[in-house]
């Protein structure tokens, strides 16, 4: 982070946290610029960002003032999905989110891509390269079905951070998290069985069920405690649901950590009732706390939670490299991955192997967490700015999504539609409902930096949803 | 090719066509390397290979004889597999075969790995680590679902030379033909269902069926001419067939290109009864006629024909790069893609995508060919001098596999436990029948080098057989 960028930060809070009241002046840039040790040009570019963010107002010849904002938008209610399984639909819609990658000008907010762009990735570039031209027999070679050996031992030291114990040898590696949640469901479902899901669930989860003819039910979700569990349990009294699809850590697209208590209530409900567990913890490693919150399968003892998990957010979605812990499944995981995906390509888990155990990863991934805090905030922001009061916004505790929900009138497939020809493309909340319910909702993707322009199609974002409401009230 | 082994081929082959009779006296080293224009030591190295072959013998101070030989062995005859659906089994004998790749010290002539150790794979190392260099961002994103449009580009140019005309739109890019064909029947079939494949078929595809719970039919398969089109009716009056699995050329495991006409007439089946063709053209390219035989896909007309292939024979394993031609499935096989494998990783893609178009392709394959045939004239020597009288073996049109069928006393399981002993891995033939038929008999890997090693280890494995026939004589 630059010195600007650090300053701008620590006032933010402070505005944030009361110390300097709406309308109120703001040290001048003299001052500010003695007290931090810091010169005038940083204190500028560090008011300067703060103006960007409507925090802070320029009044000529006095100064920046703390700007009258308004409130912080609330966080969604618990959602209310249908109570009964369903076949999932929404997949024409999903493909044409995912053919717009394609198309090089399109802003992609919908999608799930993180920022591939900085340089604390360089390190890994060049162990890719080294490891093509001091291995090539090695990395043109089949690999070993279950993965490179050298990754698996550093997935474990990894998954030491969660709270799980494990060896290289309960570790399946896979061609990214998507594909491992894959071949757990294949290794445990067969078509015209019932999972359970959080309501909303991202939409790719929701496209393997449907691939695979699972049924989805929807369970209710708070934005800020996670899946209900009385009513997952309601739910499993009256229908035999086979496992769970969880989110606990930096939930997609909810954002949520899960509290330990409820984690370990989760499990409890799923042992009585001898369910499966999917623990997808994609997300988990770029939660803000620290030490990162334990996953579920931190908890296990009967090997009933297959986690799932991969470099695809915390480094890049590109390597495909993923992994599987699959508890009790392993024999079928193994067999399930030799069927839909064969073994994974050596030379990207050799270079992640090395860039994990070289200390890259961990830097990397502490500079991520601060850059996609600071994004959600100043995306926060820009959501009160520029959108219609009445909006819901949730306030995540890692990753870098924010779930907005909008008033009922807005219809977000509609106002998607016409965004797309502005070549924005934005992720309607149907696309997280099996039955395609949240018509009023978006997810927005936070990793893309805050420049000005993307500021400018936070505000086209905010008009086209306006002219819905508009449109709505003169119709 | 270098000069030696060219005239080691010439020599051998005018030693086959009757030109040198057995026990006639060879040129002197002298009359060769003036008649041929080449040195000495060429002619003594070329002397040296054909008597490894044990196609000559040398007699001190008089030269070198043509060897008294035993005859060609012959072909197996059409296979006779159970003439019902079955569930496949031998996926626990698969795996041990997989997870032997961990032993680096293991010889590996189960498998089914190509030589990725020869210098005209150099221009792939090179670009590969260009890509990562020059493309990092790219490289580091999610791809299109489709898969890379340069690559498929230059794909569509290669199916030319097959006889199908398609372009890029009509091809999905898959993490090798292994995945290509597990999406193909995720897209077509559900569990329960029937499909036919040749007998005997590659393992993977087997466990395929098996992850999947679709039962395979065997059908009897000629080793010259491939599967029985009249048994295959047969099998389509009697069962629900949905689809049938062909490898028509240069097939795995027994080296046969299908003639055109029957190729022709299985496609009309297949109209006729209104099912779907599974086509792997994996070894398709490594035809020894030029130019290389068509596919079946090239006759479709209705798109009931997914073709999958890869570069992962063709150039490296490694690279898990393959292709999906989908006909009239390609929406289903756009939504298995994402449900079973999801984006398959740019870097390498990009790499092949140079590497065809810039010819080096092309010129790797055709050396490779040489190689291979090269390769398994010297296998079958080595089986006609070691192995006992009374085995059959396959005269493979292309690729790099040769089928041994041994004595109906030899139980290549039992043989098979033995020599993982001694760190050399074999596939018995009973892993290419759904129901473990073909105890007796053995695949053979040709793309391991014809090394002083590898002969011993021929040996060794005829040593292995005999003693199997000596143990059942004396029981």
């Amino acid at each position: 982070m630059t010195r600007y960028q650090h300053l701008a930060n620590l006032l933010a809070e402070r505005i944030e946290q009361g110390l300097y009241r709406a309308g109120e002046k703001l040290p001048s840039v003299r001052t500010l610029s003695q007290e931090h040790g810091v010169s005038i040009s940083t204190v500028q570019q560090a008011y300067q960002t703060l103006e960007t963010l409507r925090l802070i107002t320029p009044q000529p010849r006095s100064g920046y003032f703390v700007a009258t904002r308004k409130a912080q938008p609330p966080v969604p209610a618990m959602s209310r999905p249908v109570q009964r399984p369903v076949e999932v639909t929404q997949w024409d819609q999903v493909l044409e989110m995912l053919e717009a990658r394609r198309d090089k000008d399109i802003i992609l907010f919908g999608g799930g891509s993180p920022d591939v762009t900085q340089p604390s990735l360089k390190p890994l570039w060049r162990e890719m390269s080294r490891v093509v031209q001091h291995h090539p027999t090695e990395i043109l070679s089949y690999d070993e079905l279950a993965g490179r050996r050298e990754l698996r031992e550093q997935v474990a030291r990894l998954m030491l951070d969660g709270g799980s114990t494990v060896t290289a040898d309960d570790i399946v590696i896979t061609s990214g998290c998507h594909s491992g949640l894959s071949i757990a469901l294949l290794a445990v479902c067969k078509p015209g069985d019932i999972v359970a899901v959080e309501s909303p669930t991202f939409y790719g989860t929701m496209q393997l069920l449907r691939g695979f003819g699972i049924k989805a039910i929807e369970i209710p979700t708070d934005p800020e405690s996670g899946i209900s569990i009385e009513a997952l349990e309601l739910a499993l009294e009256q229908w035999p649901i086979k496992g769970v699809i969880l989110v606990p850590n930096c939930n997609n697209p909810l954002g949520f950590i899960m509290p330990e208590a409820r984690k370990r209530a989760v499990l409890a409900l799923a042992q009585r009732h001898d369910i499966v567990i999917f623990e997808d913890d994609i997300y988990g490693e770029l939660a803000m706390e620290y030490p990162r919150p334990r996953t579920i399968h931190s908890f296990d003892i009967d090997g009933r939670v297959l986690m799932c998990s991969s470099f695809t957010k915390t480094v890049a979605p590109g390597l495909r490299v993923g992994w599987i812990v699959p508890g009790r499944y392993r024999d079928r995981v193994m067999h399930m991955k030799y069927a839909s995906s064969g073994t994974t390509p050596p030379a990207t888990q050799l270079a992640v192997a090395t860039f994990v155990r070289e200390g890259h990863y961990h830097r990397h991934v502490r500079r991520m967490r601060q850059i996609y805090q600071s994004n959600m905030e100043t995306y926060t922001c820009w959501l009160r700015q520029y959108f219609p009061c009445g909006i819901c916004v949730t306030r995540p505790l890692g990753g870098y999504m924010l779930w907005v929900e909008l008033p009922e009138v807005v219809d977000m497939v509609c106002v998607a539609k016409q965004l797309c020809r502005l070549k924005i493309q934005v992720a309607p909340g149907s696309l997280f409902s099996a039955s395609g319910k949240y018509r009023n909702c978006l997810r927005i993707n936070c990793a893309l930096p805050t420049t000005e322009k993307h500021r400018l199609v936070m505000e086209q974002l905010g008009e086209a949803v306006h002219r819905a409401i508009d449109q709505d009230a003169n119709a």
